[in-house]
């Protein structure tokens, strides 16, 4: 444990509601000495791939002992477990619902625990609000010093699901899918430079990319570079090619959302 | 006081502006030591049954003596009065406008005091932003250590309201309202297990309530148990029965909003 | 430095992805003792002149020594630089594009460099977000004590430009600006009390404001003074002349937005 523990909160609460700030509340009371900072809370409603994506993009970058919280949590009230995942530097609690599969991809040694130990739950455990009784009540411990093995044993068969991979079609052409539009109208797709390394390479040969209303010819470094209403590729700092234009949504010019489809063809 | 003074913000000033973090500023300049958490910003403008429902649900899980600051004030700039009260356990800020009517209405002793030591806000006082120059400079001071008497004298004819009640109707329903919808589209009355105990008992008899639209005819224990497109009834984590359907809007299914009319109506 | 380094976010980000969080995971990351408080990451998308007016509403009333960190940074990428200011009492990390303007206006000492030492920064750099890769990188090692000098050269030749300032027309008439509408609806124009003394005073003189479908003729000093749906001109907390109505949205009675014109006729 660092000196100051870190406890972050991804969720699909919004901001709308005291849930956030009520969740603030129960890890307060419980450590006073934590320091707790929002990852995001808008995660859209009930989204695990949106909230895989958010956590993924943000955790590692946190001081070590850091823990996470991740609330996106369609199952709330029923019987899905309540999960304390460890990896080599970060403990993380969320649902055991496939919220954290993309953490699990990259880290080598994880080890998961169903948590099962109700004393450390705020009581009484409502149905609908784990994020407050169950979760945020023991990230609050934990962050006091309560060993991992406390709060219940590892188990294996914890949920996980694959990102979606982008497709090699018969013809070479390679089939992706839409992840997510950031707040900027950027259209960040599932296709990598390990997927079409040519596609970033300086030079690239000719190529294109189809993806709603427009043939996209381009690829640019920088927002910047882009033409006036030009819709071109970029690599985005999510690691993945994203469909931009400069100082414009792209999205609204491709009338494209999440879950569209993305075609890249070309001559390599 | 505790080490480290809890400060926690609930206002209607929304995230689009720079207004609450001009409070922040305030509020670690006055003094470094304190730690601001935020409850919510997004209270519906100028709406104190909001304001004090959101800072009602969240404000007994912090710390002993956390400073909660209530800034939803329409009458910010008029001769309505700055108020510092203080329960058992927490000190609250807020205009007095019955803004802390819940906190009132929960809290067995109360004292309440008119700030009127105005050597403690910023100046020049502006009349239009009471939140920088009132709300958080006190509450700035107050964590500090200043004596909850040297801000002013205690009074009594503070606002407070009574929550909208629901009514037994003289066949027997029950009448009450929505107070809320939140994030996911929860559609949360007034009404509690303590008016309609059986509504929320195992094996309730039939029942049905009435509310927009539709004609609800199940309650269920959590969300994931609604069938497709069931709007059903549940106890929520606010205390109160709220509408709701499994992955969906029911506010939207119901086409209901704030201040709907909801009636209950069953073998009882 | 002070015990606790503050370091603030004024960023156009929004809240709907994890770019703020990633932030605060690189300034913890690098700083697990600082303290990282949000201003607004509600600038308007690419938008100089909003975030020039966010950052300068807030940033004097932190502590002494906060680091500002202010991100709206369409040319990411590109070859403008970074800098990092340094006035009397605050430092600012921020891209060379203006952003800083109003700062520069109001502090008398202000000393601004190149940064260009990127070992500071966070490798590889993407092209895309330098948010986390070089202004919350930057921010996090000048929190932890190193030199400003360490950063880069001084330089003179950083962008600055001037806010809009309103016209004194032939006639007399004075012409200005919408800056911006807030959350409520409050108009807030560029027109100042040293621009019509007259008409922030206490009885003035016969006016009209003409600002889109409305002629304005009443001063207020309170929002509550207003008559049911009168729109009034108020001196605002920002220190401008606003437009607003009494618990309502004067934009939305006015229809008008950012940019529109302004203009104040009187008899003085």
């Amino acid at each position: 444990m660092t000196q100051r523990p870190f406890i972050t909160l991804t969720t699909d609460f919004g901001a709308s509601d005291h849930y956030v700030g009520t969740m603030k509340g129960v890890l307060y009371g419980i450590n006073p000495s934590a320091l707790v900072v929002d990852i995001s809370h808008a995660v859209a409603s009930y989204d695990l791939l949106d909230g895989a994506l958010t956590i993924a993009q943000a955790y590692s970058y946190f001081p070590v002992d850091t823990i996470h919280v991740v609330v996106v949590d369609p199952g709330v009230g029923s019987e899905r477990r309540p999960l304390l995942a460890r990896t080599e530097k970060y403990s993380f609690v969320a649902p055991d619902n496939g919220v954290l599969s993309l953490v699990f991809e990259r880290e080598e040694r994880v080890s998961v625990r169903h948590i099962s130990s109700e004393h450390y739950f705020l009581h009484p455990v409502s149905r609908t609000f784990h994020g407050r009784d169950v979760f945020a009540a023991v990230a609050g411990w934990l962050s006091k010093g309560v060993e991992l093995a406390r709060f219940g044993e590892e188990i294996r068969d914890y949920t996980r699901f694959r990102m979606p991979q982008p497709k090699r079609l018969e013809d070479g052409r390679v089939q992706g899918v839409v992840l997510k539009v950031d707040k900027f109208g950027n259209v960040v797709t599932n296709i990598t430079p390990q997927d079409i390394p040519q596609l970033f390479a300086t030079g690239s040969p000719q190529f294109r990319i189809l993806a709603g209303k427009q043939e996209i010819t381009s690829m640019r470094t920088a927002y910047v570079e882009g033409t006036a209403g030009e819709v071109f590729g970029i690599l985005g700092s999510m690691g993945f090619l994203e469909l931009a234009t400069n100082r414009g949504s792209a999205a609204r010019a491709l009338e494209v959302g999440k879950g569209a489809e993305v075609v890249v063809s070309g001559k390599w």
